[in-house]
């Protein structure tokens, strides 16, 4: 049984296990302040093109969203997030956990767009009765696999600056979205028009880590204080410094995104050829082809992936995910198998 | 400069690296349903036994603390610690935080007695004007060293019992105390006379990671939501399964408790040799030697450690800890130099 | 300029007041322990034929509301309600304050079935990745005006109790569902077939004041706790005893709610004589009527109310609320507005 | 069984309830946007010599604490009280339960000074790993009748201004306060040295009522979204307009504190006059003579009251305390039975 599901299933690139091994005996002072941690972040500071950025490391996603939105949000303000948004759909409640709605919008493509926001202003002008929106919240590549333009993102931004919004991008999968083939964001890009926003370690070759990003120093004020408060702040900060040094002092990190978003086109394409169509115009490593169900039914014998939607009757959209960790051997056997069947 | 400051200074025992590297593209489930961690609760729960421990295994003590506290205890309803307690202490109000007071005992010592807890009791009648004492939190060893003997733990045991307060006991020194000279708790007596307690992995060879034992079922229900919704849940549980299993599955983790704990002894021994006295009677691994503030300063040229506490002109508390990677050589050169001073 | 707007533009019914006046010097223990307070309990009991209801008063609904859902709820339970609910729509995002998501139904009258609930628990089966759905909260009347009938509160109850959900009854105006002419539900019947529900007084002749019940003994377990905590206890807990007592020693409460009712209705006969349609099917003192926008222009320069919501380029609906004080002139003359108009 | 407990064991000052009825039926918009509450504050704004204070009216005094200080706090951050404080000693873990630490200092007359706060802040230096103290709380009258004078409010504004820390007077009893023989402060010297103040109506002659003022407009950015999200938002703000507006229009409040302290210091003089102490040097409402424990005992079958506190095997403090509505017979009544025993 290969797996497909996830893009979290084997461990660390080779590299940064060798790498973590290679500075073990090294001693640091701990909770983020070792040596490791300030070289990761000078160099993330260049590739972003931003020397005011302050960076943090903490261990995953969901602590990361709960974090930058419950330092951002006073009590009565809320957060704007598409309906497929991680922060509503996967993470248990996380945001309301820290006192705050997640005020959804649908979308058929998983990306918020002005209009999006106007409306949902619209709907909230009954003072002092309803929550006040204070933040949008969109996903970079998005769940469903899409990306913003550069223009999309510019044109949010220019959108939230102007309602005084504050603009958060979750990268978990930042990687696999500027390396998609119709991507023109940058990092710097990414760092100009976001107020905050994370890069993804997790799902693209990390052990875990994501490295949050406040583009203007003032939002990180006493961000040290919540960290520690909410329990994300590890006594061995070097285990994220180190990766995220190891993920970055080369590319690598832009590598195994490449690598990944490659083997997930490669299966697209094998299932475009056959003449099925897909859920969403997936550009990254997570894609959903529509399926006759006894074809899924086949598959699932020999590859773990979700059953994503039910379509009609015969049919049903799954999900199947791909990693820098992916055999191209694997691949190429699922692509055999779609052929035959 | 050699760093005498705490226990994780360094990465991770080679052993636990080399397990990681070794099992690194084994594809596994992800949010802790992997195999590794199912091995390492099974060895732990014999270790302990208690067939019907209920463990999870997270990033770190104060994630740790805040999430057993936060699920056990309604918000009306407070925990009793020692002043010297690290959720008093050290966490940045991480329990207030979830919502709850934490009502403080002044110890000379650092540990809780059944008088203490029923003095609190006491003075928290005028219901409901007064928040509920509900949980007894205690750590062992303690913050300053010292630890709980078997008459100790069972005499609160049963206060606890009897007044219908949760019994929780943390361990991010557990291997330290369960190794101490003067010790005669196993790890099967924790497991009996708590209602739940962790044992830390991050200050004894783990890269990070701590595992949460609930004694009985019930305490635990629900626990993998709160889990996901704190934060806490890796998506690459791996991590921290293959640590325990390493640590645990031959006793590599009281192996190196007992050497950290020896190093500190060590150097305690030569100190007691000069006629120094000790601010608290440690037989773990850290001690808490009362010196000259002329001697203190002439260290800190040479070791990193804290100074703890202004005794009077002269003299102040110092801290130092040792570890499971505390190189003899440094210890015997800090000897050397302190016989010298 | 007449108000419409809403039903707590006056005071309090006048035997209220005179009730007040007339015990004023009278001691009494303070936080709800006065003799008025355990009168009114003891009847409010007899009323719903429940002697074991535990019945506390606090000050308005929101209170009311985030006090029962944050007591009932562990922090990763989350409450379904209609999209119209008074917790989703006009409280601020107060649930959300204490934690937990409220799950969001559309729906077409306000009111929420078993297939919308078994639609909710099917979305969220995703465990630990989504939040635990565990109580319904609907309101009757509802926000816009419809009640359930007891089939209907019936079927919801039993749901509920098969899928170990709580059901929780906002009756802000429960007086006025229960004298609505198409009523069969009694006191009685809301007690026996809800989990907690309460009786407001604030919009049915109360200056301040909703009655909550929890149906049995075992749901308020520390209520007076989370009460005090959150700042709902009166000192002077006389002040709504009294007035709760007035209400009910002889019905008054009913009285007054079929009295706002049939102002409501006179008004809407009017208007369907007049062959306009409504939004909703209202039964009882909040009427949404559908009306030409150069009308509801110049009703606007007589009378106070909100405009609900916009229909098409010409018609508008708007909401007109009526209650114990309203004045029948005032409705006599705001029916032959509309007639002239 | 006469009531020396509290100073709440009536009603209203009767002209508030004739001001209720007069004014019963005049329509007024809800939610605190009424004509009473606008002139109320008015007043109150002009006592107060401050045109910028923003005045809002909550409904008690736990209700007012929580609200503040989560209003003006960020999660990390703390609040400085003495251990007999409201807020620590009687209020639930109100403030806990909003997410913040309470850090008491033990004192012996109820109130802080500018050492206790530097004490504090010395032992909260090691960040981010304690909490950040934030705001001073202070009660004037303090819970066991002393006061401060106005060169200790102003030693202690001073001290917070230069440490940005927020100085919070609850002003439960501030009439009594204000009204003492000793008191040297005004109205406007507590909204020039405190940054946020509240005026307590409910011990001093209203039915429910705090007057919560912030001195500077900042400090109550989007308060009203809090007040409604914490059910602290009454739909009939009149209730509370109409109270605060019959107590200051003429003086009526501190006429009613002045009569309270008077029927104080009369049974004072008479324990004086026996030879007995007190336990603190009160000049306002709250009494706490120490009496001999077979003299207690008898008065306990008159008169309802607390014993506070033991001292020793043969005598206790008990604590009387007298309200704008005491009866001076019983005052008088009391001291003929304190002279015969």
């Amino acid at each position: 049984m290969y797996n497909f599901k996830n893009d979290y299933s084997e461990g660390a690139h080779p590299s940064i296990l060798n790498t973590l091994l290679a500075t073990n005996m090294v001693q640091q002072i701990g909770y983020g302040e070792d040596d490791y941690s300030a070289q990761a972040k000078t160099i993330l500071r260049n590739k972003m093109s931003n020397a005011n950025a302050i960076i943090y490391f903490v261990s995953g996603g969901t602590q990361t969203n709960l974090l930058v939105i419950t330092t951002l949000l006073r009590s009565h303000e809320a957060v704007i997030s598409a309906k497929t948004g991680h922060i509503y759909a996967n993470e248990t409640g996380a945001i309301e956990a820290t006192g705050h709605r997640v005020i959804t919008v649908e979308t058929q493509d998983g990306k918020l767009r002005p209009l999006d926001i106007k409306k949902v202003l619209q709907d909230h002008l009954l003072r002092p009765h309803v929550v006040k929106p204070k933040m949008v919240y969109i996903s970079n590549s998005t769940e469903i696999g899409t990306i913003y333009n550069k223009e999309e993102l510019q044109e949010l931004s220019e959108c939230c600056k102007s309602e005084e919004l504050y603009l958060f991008l979750d990268g978990a999968r930042l990687g696999h979205a500027l390396m998609a083939e119709n991507n023109d964001l940058t990092l710097s890009d990414i760092s100009a028009l976001t107020d905050v926003f994370y890069i993804g370690g997790t799902k693209n070759g990390a052990l875990l880590g994501e490295a949050i990003v406040f583009n203007t120093v003032k939002l990180a004020t006493d961000f040290d204080y919540l960290l520690k408060q909410k329990g994300a702040l590890l006594a061995k900060g070097r285990v994220l410094g180190i990766q995220f040094l190891e993920l970055f002092k080369e590319d690598l990190y832009f590598t195994l995104a490449k690598y990944a978003n490659a083997m997930a086109m490669k299966i697209a394409d094998a299932i475009k050829d056959k003449g099925y169509s897909f859920l969403t115009n997936s550009t990254t490593n997570q894609i959903f082809p529509i399926l006759p169900k006894d074809i899924i039914e086949k598959l699932t014998q020999k590859y773990a992936f979700y059953v994503w939607k039910d379509i009609d009757e015969n049919t049903s959209a799954i999900r199947l995910i791909t990693s820098w960790a992916t055999d191209e051997n694997k691949v190429n056997e699922l692509i055999d198998d779609l052929k035959k069947l």
